[in-house]
C-alpha cells in the first residue's frame, strides 16, 4: 500500500549510499561486492517497510539479501531499522521491480520471496501483478538454476491466480500452504509487518514455493 | 467414507445389469454401446451415493457419465436414485477405481471427477490418496489429450498436496477455487452429498481443474 510521503526519507536515502542503491543498473553482475562476505543472494521485490527482510538477514548470516522497494518513504523506514541493526549481509534498492533484469545478471540471484504484493484485482489490471509471466519470465533471467522463488499472500483472488500463472508458466511447486500460520512451519516464519496485522484477524495466509526447474 | 453394510444393495445390483456393470473390464473400449446415444464420456471416480453424477447426468444430456463405486452399499443407494430417474445417459461401475486402465482404453473417457475423496492424510498413506503419481499416470491412459481433470475436496491437507502432485506430475492446471461455494461459480456448481452437509459448517470447499497437455 501507499504510504504517506515523509519528506526526510529522500535525504536519509541519499545520506546512506553504503545501504541503499539508488542507480542499481550500476552493479549488476556485481552486488557481491556490496557485501561482507559473498554468500547466496536473496532479493525481495516489494519489501515495504522492510521487517521480513530486516529479519531474514538477521536469522541467515550466512546469506546476503537485498530489500527492493519503489516508494521512496517505505526505503526511508527499512532504511531506518537498518541504521540501527547495520547487518553486514543487508542492502536496499530504492528502485521499479519491473527493471530487475537491468539489475541483476542472470543467475546473480539464489532466490526470490514476493510479501503481500498487491493483488491487483480487476482482470485488465492482471499485468501489473508480480506474479503475472512477463514478470516470471524476469525472476527466471536472473535466478539461479536451482533458485527459489517464495510468494506469500492473504489474497485469495491473487493465489488462486497465481497458482494457475506459475503452473502455467512450467514452474515446479516445492510446496503449497492454505493456511501457514496454523503449519507445521509457522515457527520458522519470518513476518512482514501487514502479514502480523493480518494474521489477527485469524484469516489464512497463503503460501507457494516454486522453482523454475525440475529437481530432477 | 464407509457405510454400514445393507444386504439389499448386492441383489438389487445384481437384478440391474442394465444400469450397474460388475465386470467392466468385458467393456474396455465400448463404453459407448451402452448409452442411448454416442457422446464424451465423464467419469466419477468414486462417486458415493451417486448424488453429484446423478445430478451432472440430468443437467448435461449431451455427455454420458459413468459413476464408480467400490462400495456395494453405496453403489446400491446410488442405483435406487437411477431407477426413479432413469437416466439414458447413466451407468454405474462397482470396482475398484485402482483397476480403470483395465476398464477403459485410452483416450475412451472425456473427463474425470474426483469428489471429495479419502485425504489418507498420513504421510505413509500418500499412495493411497487418488491425486498420488501413480493414480495420475492411470488417469492420464485414459482420458482424451484435451480432457479435463476436475477435482474437489474440503481437506486442506489433500488439497496442498493434491496442487503439488498435479503440478509435479506436469498437468496443467485451468482454474484453481479456494472457497467455491463464494466464488462467481457458485451458482454452476453441483454438489455431493458430503459436500452439502460440510458446506453448511462455512468452511471452505478447494477445486482444482486441469489438463495432462497445454492448451496451446
Amino acid at each position: 500500500m501507499r504510504l504517506k510521503n515523509k519528506p526526510w526519507a529522500l535525504p536519509l536515502i541519499q545520506e546512506n549510499p553504503q545501504y541503499v542503491v539508488t542507480e542499481p543498473q550500476k552493479f549488476r553482475g556485481q552486488w557481491q561486492e556490496r557485501f561482507a562476505a559473498r554468500q547466496p543472494l536473496m532479493i525481495e521485490v516489494g519489501m515495504g517497510k522492510g521487517r521480513f527482510i530486516l529479519e531474514m538477514a538477521r536469522q541467515n548470516p550466512d546469506k546476503n539479501f537485498i530489500g527492493l522497494e519503489v516508494q521512496t518513504t517505505a526505503t526511508g523506514i527499512a532504511l531506518k531499522k537498518q541504521l540501527a541493526a547495520n547487518l553486514p549481509n543487508l542492502q536496499f534498492i530504492c528502485g521499479d521491480g519491473n527493471e530487475i533484469t537491468e539489475m541483476f545478471a542472470p543467475g546473480e540471484v539464489a532466490g526470490i520471496y514476493l510479501n503481500f504484493s498487491d493483488p491487483w484485482p480487476k482482470k485488465r489490471h492482471a499485468k501489473r501483478r508480480l506474479t503475472y509471466r512477463t514478470f516470471l519470465a524476469q525472476y527466471q533471467q536472473i535466478i539461479a538454476s536451482d533458485g527459489l522463488l517464495e510468494f506469500k499472500t492473504d489474497n485469495q483472488g491473487l493465489f488462486e491466480y497465481s497458482l494457475a500463472s506459475l503452473n502455467n508458466y512450467g514452474m515446479v511447486f516445492d510446496q503449497v500452504w492454505l493456511d501457514l500460520h496454523h503449519s507445521k512451519e509457522a515457527a520458522d516464519n519470518v513476518m512482514t509487518e501487514y502479514e502480523e496485522k493480518f494474521s489477527q484477524k485469524g484469516q489464512p495466509i497463503y503460501k507457494l514455493a516454486a522453482r523454475f526447474e525440475s529437481k530432477n
